[in-house]
């Protein structure tokens, strides 16, 4: 087989979904009929923490209309408890309601309007409790307790290092070390420290939480659900209900939007138990305010310490960081800890000392978010690194690249080599953002740097079928959530066995057809789930060609794949032709199978990433001094993607990343006075508009072919976000000379703290 | 790995999908509900053959509630010809209707009342023309041409043999030829001849036809469809649109009945054509009268000549054979020659000549249904072998016995050996019926025995994934139509996997997801797709011991698999286990391919079938002399079946074989009239109640695991229904004296035989 251009991949195809979307045909959750399905609503606690003495929902049962009504007492026939982490979170309240808008009891009745009305015939009787609300309050003397009771059980295996700590409301601790730190920074000569915080925000997917859920006579579940892991909800449903995960099927139709708010179980587990109660499909789908009881991003306290020489070297990072979980530890604990070990960032440490917690609070659970925990450590390291280069009297972009790791380079003994060149990408950038010239006090420029590891160990699968006619069916459950991803799996395939994009079709993820795929976040879709389909398509195309190797009598090694044929030095057949020799006949098809699954290894948290997620910030700022109005006038991002597979969907993947980063960067906050929360709307939670994007707005890419990814691709997606933050508030800080720690730099913050400055 | 006894094969499982139907919650069809389907009524030729000399539809396109109303000369943007052998069938009839009930325009509309309104809207008109209804007026001088014109193209590769006749309403010839018949006959001691008529009798599948049509925006199409195939109503449509075939989507929900009815493409295209104009789903879905004007049994006469050494020894067989198709060819041609191949029966006939035509009449037309052709040539013969026996004074049961092909003996060289053992089925049922104390004049007794090939050449593929809890999702795409095949597939995988049966689901078959497989139909499921399904599940056991060989260092020859574990001599590792031990974590599923694809051969007609079904029939019967009611008193089937896989769903698909052969022995006949079906409905219609069925009725299997399917196993369930009509015939000839050659035998018909015969 001889090498050739590629066709298909590396090509700016429009998204396979696109027509779909634009005219608004596309079928989400919430477009789904079943018949005789019934639409479920949910009653939720008032209160950030109360005790629940009593939940009637019996004047809600009898209601005409209504075919179920369910409180905590009720789910006698199934587990009551689910969580990714910790088995901590129940379906209904039990006994305590632990943060505002946690369900308390649910109805399912022949509409919306008489579900709602049902809930207004359900009696609660609560208790108020003291509440915690921030990381202060929880982690303070005789602070009020969320969870009480015996240490939670863990769930999935490969979160066993997770310990809850019982009598505290640190749900789980973790701790990394390398070399000696005391040693290293009394030996320093300079030691740079701070304390940086990073608010709760909210993912805001425009498409709010959604399942569809029914059961069949024979007990088997089928859950339509807006979820990036449907294989996570199957795990969950099958512990929740006992049942074998082949009876259980996760259908994702199209998504609005998941940004991790959709990973692991949210709804599922309560509409799969209404379903089972009424005897009837139930659809239960939320609100935005209820997206914003659901899930958010853990908000975090980051205590960092960075040792330099004076030649700039960097010898010692000792951090220490509280990540606010929330109420419920969903996959807060693993956030934590995956984060932290990489809170040294893309540099060359020898002496490193991390300590997390995650802590529980009374406030909406916290999970996984674009950047999984590490664009709260960058905010703070790469703020330091700046605030370092002044006291160098270096230049920001030199003292960097000065230590970043090389390529190759071990970040720690065991994982996986740097697969990317820091440097280039920094380069890049800080060219585009015109650095060179960079310096005069009336310009504010800025730049951040970031590393991230994806989930380990971790598995893809996927199935390539070519059919008789030589159009070929995907199946993978790789999670269409607008990142492209189906349209880049169709490039893989496509350029695999060599024929056009139109050919390909891939199947939307069900776990009751679609193969193993562990999750659709950790930006492992095109390196990982893409991988597995083309070792799904090269399987094919060894069979193509052994059928024609054997049909002529000709070395494999003499056989090409080129449009849709299989062309041997002095004949060409086309794939039907091919199946027609391989089958007797015109039926059959050939089916290849892809199945990615690294394993366990040495690294320190028993997986070495499959790839290093890298890039580089650039941001040049303007503030009205008048009102203290920030404005990001150009952002340049670069990432080290390898190889771009679809460089339009990339850009724009990463376009929205720099603008949703912009957002935690200068608008949002999840505001929360007593107990409630004050801003858990579209209307008062202020997430960026198309007005708020930079004028100049570039995002870029890096490709050596480098990743092992297809086609020497590596994950991209949440790299443009995280250094967004410290990108703007360093050249903020070049700009005005004020150095912000906390987060959003919204006008009144940045208007005091210049106030402050003595202006 | 060590052999062990079978677990699940073999033993009389409910059937899984039993629950469901029985509760009436099993969704059909015409169950499914999308979002702003719309409803389809069809406007249908009143006449047997006229001129469509006008077809006005717009006032019905205009009436509210109307989406789209369709007459042929709309379907300029899809290829309007449909069909199997040839594509001789009109979507909606162009210039000319040929039979009665043809589709000639067609409505889709807001509900069916609507649509049912909106078809007296269409103007239609009509010039009479003469029709041919009966082979006689099909065949005879100056005959009516049902299709003039050019010849039609061939459609399936597979089916290149077949020709159209232009110029007369022979469609289809086949002629097979093996010695010298002519000198073998002049030479024989005996010749018996006659010509036997086997009326037009429709399927009655207690579900019509039924399709659910949606186009999404990319120009993808997806059918909810009644069909035994879905991949041939995949190749019909993607030629029908223009379409890759991996952009069409065929599922099959439960399916009420299909008796052959449901092979390849009925009201798909017509449903396709209508989604498409109305830019909505469609439901189409016939009634019971509708059915009898898609498909139904072809009609043949048949004329055969038998000759016998003075010892019994079968010396030459000639048989020339006329089959009705209707007005359009369907699968008929492949009926005709598929069948006539197998004419001599299970018999050992060194000189063999057989001719056969496939006759195109005004009448519905005639396709696949149970037996494929054989029913009607076995009636002939195994009529004409009690003449013989009568004749040559030998007892009929010996005089088979004599004849019968050995195990092991090749039916005609380059196809499969003889694979069952005819004299032990023979033996049986002989013994069953009593036959040893047969003769008395007053007791009615006889048999007869069948042989059918299956499909060939043929394919079939499967898909076994284990879960990561060890239960199992089966994905092939054989239909369960009530003969169990979900069962038994799931039979397979749980044998083979060691797991019971309640942790294996069969996904249902959908084009998108499951497999190829050629056509749910010639009893191929069981040998064929269970086959691809046993293949498949043995890749998953292999990699299942290959992950727990290299893990402890043990020979593969020392693990087995038990319960749900792989057991080692030392050790036992349940399958989650092993899973954790592949993936490095929980997670990860073990994917399992199985391709059955026996290819071309030198057979006559092309490939070798897969197995031979075989089976015997005795009957016992009385007649009322004064109504000329015949009573079956007792009947006994004995099927050959190597395996059988789940006796208790083999008896009860053998136990409808046997009433539905004697609702065409008895009951059944499509009646014609001036071109007009006179018993279209299921009133007029005689189908077998339950009181029909014989007071005594046993049905058994022969098993020597001598099949190529798995476990031993071969096809049933078309083997028990062609020996019914020869075996009651031979009994209520023994019983009367009186030889009947037409079929059914109504009371009207045996009480006028006995009259004439002198009583």
């Amino acid at each position: 087989m001889s090498a050739r251009p590629l066709r298909v991949v590396g090509h700016p195809a429009p998204r396979v979904d696109g027509l779909e979307k634009v005219t608004g045909r596309a079928r989400y959750v919430t477009d789904l009929v079943l018949p005789g399905m019934a639409h479920a609503k949910v009653l939720r606690s008032p209160y950030a923490h109360a005790r629940v003495t009593r939940v009637d929902v019996a004047r809600a049962r009898v209601r005409p209309g209504v075919f179920t009504a369910l409180s905590s007492a009720d789910l006698t026939w199934c587990e009551p408890y689910f969580g990714p982490a910790f088995r901590d979170r129940p379906v209904l309240a039990i006994d305590v309601a632990r943060h505002e808008g946690e369900p308390v009891a649910a109805v399912a009745a022949v509409d919306e309007a008489t579900a709602a009305e049902a809930l207004e015939l359900i009696d609660v009787d609560y208790e108020p409790l003291p509440s915690a609300i921030t990381l202060e309050e929880a982690l303070g003397p005789g602070a009020p307790l969320v969870h009480t009771g015996e240490p939670l059980s863990g769930h999935f295996a490969d979160l066993s290092t997770l310990r809850p700590q019982p009598g505290t409301n640190v749900c789980h601790r973790f701790h990394f070390e390398r070399g000696d730190t005391v040693t290293a920074l009394a030996g320093a000569d300079l030691v740079v420290e701070d304390t940086y915080r990073f608010p709760p925000v909210q993912h805001v997917a425009l498409e709010p939480h959604a399942v569809l859920a029914a059961w069949d006579e024979t007990g088997a579940l089928t859950l339509w659900a807006s979820t990036q892991n449907p294989y996570s909800v199957r795990v969950e449903l099958a512990k929740m209900f006992g049942l074998p995960l082949a009876r259980i099927r996760v259908i994702v139709p199209h998504l609005g939007g998941g940004f991790g708010s959709k990973t692991y179980a949210k709804l599922e587990p309560l509409a799969a138990a209404l379903a089972r109660a009424a005897g009837r499909p139930v659809r239960l789908a939320a609100s935005v305010p209820e997206a914003f009881q659901t899930v958010r991003r853990c908000a975090a306290r980051v205590g960092t310490r960075v040792g330099f020489r004076r030649d700039g070297t960097l010898v010692a990072v000792e951090c220490a960081a509280d990540y606010d979980v929330g109420a419920y530890a969903d996959i807060g604990p693993r956030v934590v800890q995956k984060a932290t070990y990489t809170a040294t960032g893309p540099y060359r440490v020898p002496h490193v000392k991390l300590d997390a917690r995650a802590v529980y609070t009374n406030t909406t659970p916290g999970g996984a978010f674009r950047g999984f925990g590490v664009p709260q450590l960058a905010w703070a390291l790469e703020s330091l690194f700046d605030v370092a280069a002044d006291r160098l009297d270096r230049d920001p972009v030199d003292l960097r690249r000065q230590n970043f790791l090389a390529h190759g380079e071990e970040f720690a003994p065991g994982d996986t080599p740097i697969d990317g060149k820091l440097e280039e990408s920094l380069g890049r950038a800080a060219e585009a953002i015109g650095w060179t010239r960079a310096g005069a006090a009336d310009r504010g420029r800025g730049v951040a740097a970031m590393l991230k590891a994806s989930v380990a160990p971790s598995v893809s699968e996927a199935i390539v079928r070519l059919h008789t006619d030589g159009s070929v069916s995907v199946l993978a459950s790789a999670v269409e959530m607008g990142q492209g991803t189906r349209t880049v799996l169709a490039q893989i395939a496509a350029e695999v066995l060599s024929v056009p994009l139109a050919r390909v079709t891939v199947v939307q993820p069900d776990t009751a057809v679609t193969p193993y795929d562990q999750t659709t976040s950790s930006s492992r879709s095109t390196a990982m789930t893409g991988r597995a389909v083309q070792v799904a398509a090269e399987d094919v195309r060894e069979q193509l060609v052994r059928v024609v190797a054997e049909a002529l009598g000709v070395a494999a090694r003499d056989l090409a794949l080129e449009d849709g044929a299989v062309v041997a030095p002095a004949r060409r057949l086309t794939y039907a032709e091919v199946l027609v020799l391989r089958f007797g006949m015109s039926g059959g098809e050939l089916i290849g199978r892809g199945v990615i699954a690294p394993g366990r290894t040495a690294a320190p948290l028993g997986g070495s990433t499959p790839f290093w997620e890298m890039a580089v910030g650039a941001a040049e700022v303007s503030v009205d001094e008048e009102t203290g109005a920030v404005r990001v006038e150009r952002y340049v991002s670069v990432a080290d993607v390898g190889r771009a597979i679809n460089p339009l969907l990339l850009e724009g993947q990463d376009e929205g990343g720099v603008v949703q980063g912009l957002g935690h960067t200068l608008l949002e906050e999840m505001l929360y006075a007593d107990g409630h929360l004050l801003n858990g709307t579209l209307l008062a939670y202020r997430v960026p508009r198309a007005d708020d994007a930079p004028p100049a707005l570039e995002c870029r890419f890096v490709e050596n072919a480098d990743g092992s990814g297809p086609f020497g691709a590596k994950g991209a997606g949440e790299g443009s976000l995280i250094p967004v933050s410290p990108a703007v508030a360093n050249a903020l800080a070049r700009l005005t000379g004020v150095r912000f720690r906390d987060l959003p730099l919204t006008p009144e913050r940045v208007w005091r703290a210049l106030r402050a400055r003595g202006r």
